[in-house]
C-alpha cells in the first residue's frame, strides 16, 4: 500500500508534496518565481505563497512572462456546489483574490451545478442549484472586483456549452476514460463534464492561470493537451498543498466528514468547541513530558491551521513554533489562541457573507465583466 | 445479407415497410386514426396523410386524445446542418405545417449544428453554422406560424444543455452505445449529443409528436425509456417512409450522391435537365412494347416523386396510374409532367426563400414563442 495518494476524488495518507510534484510531472514554486511575483506586483507576498502553501505549478513562468510583456492573463477556478463550503476550501480563494488584486487581471469562477448534480447520484438539480447560491455567497464574501470577477452556474450560463462543443470534438471516450475512470455505467452526462470545465480556459485569448489544490491537476491535462491544436494556450496552474481536517495531518478537510471541517456558516460559539474537542496537537503525553520534551509542532493540527491561515504574522508564527519546541507553550494555549482567530473569522466572513446577497447580481449578471460574457452569450435582438 | 436495412444513418435496399413496422416494433397507422384526424381537424388530409406516406406512429393514437380532451400537445422536428436541403428533406416539413395549421400547436424545430459538426470530422463549426442559417431558410419557406414557430440552434440556444443535464443523468454510456453505436474512439461530445436530442421534447408539459422519416425513431426509444421516470410524456411520433433518389426505388435521397436528389437552391432548369438525365422509370425497352405491356408504375420513381409530392390531386394521380399501366402514356411524358411541377414547385420555394431572411429573427428571437423560450433561458436582469 502507498503511503499516501492523491487522486481528483480522494486523498489519503499524509502527502510527500515532493514526491507529488515528481508523480504528477508538475514543476515546484521556486524563490525566484516567488521574488520576481514580488517584483511585479510590487507587494509583499502573502502568506500562501510565502510559506510555500502553493508549492508547485505549471507554465506560471510564461504567466508571468506574459503579464511583463504587457500580453496579460487571467485567472480561473472553481466551486462544485454539493454542501456547505468549509475552511478548506476557502483558502485557495483567498489567494485567488490576492493575485486578482495585485496583477488586475480578470476572474472567472466557475460553479459546477452540473457536475454535482451529475456525479452524485443522490443530489437533485434543485438541491445542487440550492447550494450554488450558497456557496456563491461565501466566494463574494473573499472581497472580489465585481467589475472583473464573473461567476457563473453552468447550469445558468449555458454559453459554456457551446465552448464545449470544439473541446469534446477533440476528446475520445478513451482518453476521457483514461484520466477520469469513467466506465460503461458512467452517464453521459459525467462522460462530456471534462468539456464544460475546460471551457472556460478560452474565455480569453490569454493564458489562463488556474489556483487550486494539487488533487485537481489531472483534470487539466486533458486541456493542455489539446489547447494548442484549438488556437489556445495551455493553461497555467499554481498548486497548493492540502488544508487538513481537524482530526490529523493526513488527508484533507473533508465535507464528508463534519467533525473534521469548520464551516464558513458554523455558529463560531460551535466551531470553537469543535476545534477544542477534536483538533489534534503535536502536544505531548503530561504538561509535565511537554515542559521538558517539547511540543512536536510539526505534528500539530493547531500550528498547521495557523500556519496556513490563521496566523498572518510571520515573527508570531516562528516564536510560537520555537515557544512549543522549547515545551514553552501547552496546548490548551495554541487551542484557544486558533479559537479566537477561526471566531474572528467567522463573524467577519458571515457580516460579508450577509452583504454579499445585495452583490449576487452584479458578480453573475451586471458588473463589467459579467455583462461583457453575457453580451457573448445573449442574441443581439434579445440584449437589453 | 438483407434485402433491406434501415439506421438513422443508412437505408439501403427497397424497404418492406411492414417488415419494418414490425422490425422496429412501431404501430401502423391505420384508417381509424386518420379518419380521426380528419374529424378533429375539419379538414380533408393532405396527400401525406391520405396515401400513407407516413404510414407507422407511436403514440398518435394519444396524441388525438389528449388533443380531443382540451390537453394539447406540441411538434418537435429539426434539421442536422451539414449541407444544402433537398427535396427528401422538406418534404416531412410540409407535413408537419399541415399539422401545425390544423391542430393550431405549437412547433419547435431545433437545427442540431452541434450534432453536425461534432459527427463529421472535416466539417467546421463555422461552417456547420452557416448551413444551418441556409437551412433555416428553407424550412421559414414552408409557411410556418412564426409565432407558434421556434427554430433554434443547439450552440446558440444553449438552454437545450440545462435541459439535457437530467436526461444524461439517466442515460449510461452503455445504453447510448447500444442505441448509437459508440466505441472508444467516439468523441465525448458525440456520446452527450442523445441527450441534447431529447431535451425538446420537455419544451412543454404536454405530449410532444415528432413527423420525421422512420429511420429516426432510434433516437427517440432512449427518450421513451426515461420520460416518465422524469414527469415527462414519452414522445409520441409519426413515421414516414423514405423520399427515393432520382436513381431508384430503394434507398433513400441522399445529399452524398447528389446526382439522385433535387436540392432547393438548385436552378430550375439544371433540375429539369437532371429529371430528365437520371430519373428512372418504370417504362419498357421500347415504345412499342411500352403501348403492347403497359408500364409498371410501381417501379417507377417519377411516378413515386408525384405521388409522394408533386401531384396532389388524387384524380389525376390515378388516371395516370392507370394510363401508364394501360400503355396508353409514354415515360418521356410523365417526365415532363414532374419537371413542369418540379421546377414550379423550386420557383415558388426560392422566392418564399428570399424572403424568409426577413422572417429569422421573428423565427429564432422575437416571435411569441422564441420569446417565451428565450425568456426562460436568459436572466431576468438582463431580459430586454
Amino acid at each position: 500500500m502507498p503511503e499516501f495518494e492523491v487522486t481528483p476524488w480522494e486523498v489519503t495518507g499524509v502527502v510527500d508534496y515532493n514526491k507529488l510534484i515528481e508523480e504528477f510531472g508538475t514543476t515546484p514554486l521556486t524563490d525566484d518565481l516567488l521574488k520576481k511575483t514580488e517584483e511585479l506586483t510590487k507587494k509583499e507576498l502573502p502568506m500562501y505563497f510565502k510559506r510555500k502553501f502553493f508549492f508547485s505549478h505549471r507554465d506560471y513562468d510564461l504567466v508571468l512572462k506574459d503579464y511583463e510583456a504587457g500580453k496579460g492573463f487571467f485567472l480561473y477556478t472553481g466551486r462544485g456546489p454539493s454542501g456547505p463550503m468549509h475552511i478548506g476550501h476557502i483558502i485557495p480563494f483567498f489567494a485567488t483574490k490576492w493575485l486578482q488584486e495585485n496583477f488586475g487581471v480578470n476572474l472567472y469562477v466557475q460553479i459546477t451545478d452540473d457536475e454535482k448534480f451529475l456525479f452524485k447520484p443522490q443530489l437533485t438539480f434543485e438541491g445542487t442549484k440550492r447550494w450554488a447560491y450558497e456557496n456563491i455567497l461565501d466566494i463574494i464574501a473573499v472581497g472580489f472586483d465585481p467589475d472583473k470577477t464573473f461567476i457563473f452556474q453552468d447550469s445558468e450560463f449555458t454559453k459554456i456549452y457551446e465552448m464545449a462543443i470544439p473541446i469534446a470534438k477533440k476528446v475520445t471516450y478513451s482518453m476521457a476514460k483514461a484520466v477520469f475512470g469513467f466506465n460503461e455505467q458512467s452517464k453521459i452526462g459525467m462522460i462530456f463534464f471534462p468539456a464544460i470545465q475546460a471551457a472556460p480556459t478560452f474565455f480569453e485569448e490569454k493564458r489562463s492561470l488556474i489556483p487550486a489544490a494539487i488533487d485537481q491537476d489531472p483534470y487539466w491535462r486533458i486541456q493542455r493537451d489539446f489547447a494548442e491544436s484549438l488556437g489556445y494556450y495551455k493553461t497555467a496552474a499554481l498548486h497548493s498543498k492540502f488544508v487538513p481536517g481537524l482530526m490529523g495531518l493526513g488527508g484533507k478537510m473533508s465535507a464528508s466528514k463534519p467533525e473534521t471541517a469548520i464551516y464558513l456558516t458554523d455558529d463560531p460559539e460551535e466551531a470553537g468547541k469543535k476545534i477544542w474537542k477534536y483538533a489534534l496537537t503535536g502536544g505531548r503525553a503530561t504538561a509535565k513530558e511537554q515542559r521538558e520534551l517539547g511540543g512536536e509542532p510539526d505534528k500539530c493540527v493547531v500550528f498547521k491551521w495557523l500556519e496556513i491561515f490563521f496566523e498572518p504574522d510571520e515573527k508570531k508564527l516562528l516564536e510560537r513554533y520555537i515557544a512549543c519546541k522549547n515545551g514553552e507553550i501547552l496546548c490548551g494555549q495554541c487551542k484557544r489562541y486558533l479559537i479566537e482567530k477561526v471566531q474572528n473569522f467567522l463573524k467577519e466572513h458571515q457580516e460579508k457573507r450577509e452583504k454579499a446577497k445585495k452583490e449576487i447580481e452584479k458578480f453573475k449578471y451586471t458588473g463589467d465583466l459579467a455583462r461583457e460574457q453575457w453580451d457573448k452569450a445573449i442574441p443581439e435582438p434579445l440584449r437589453k
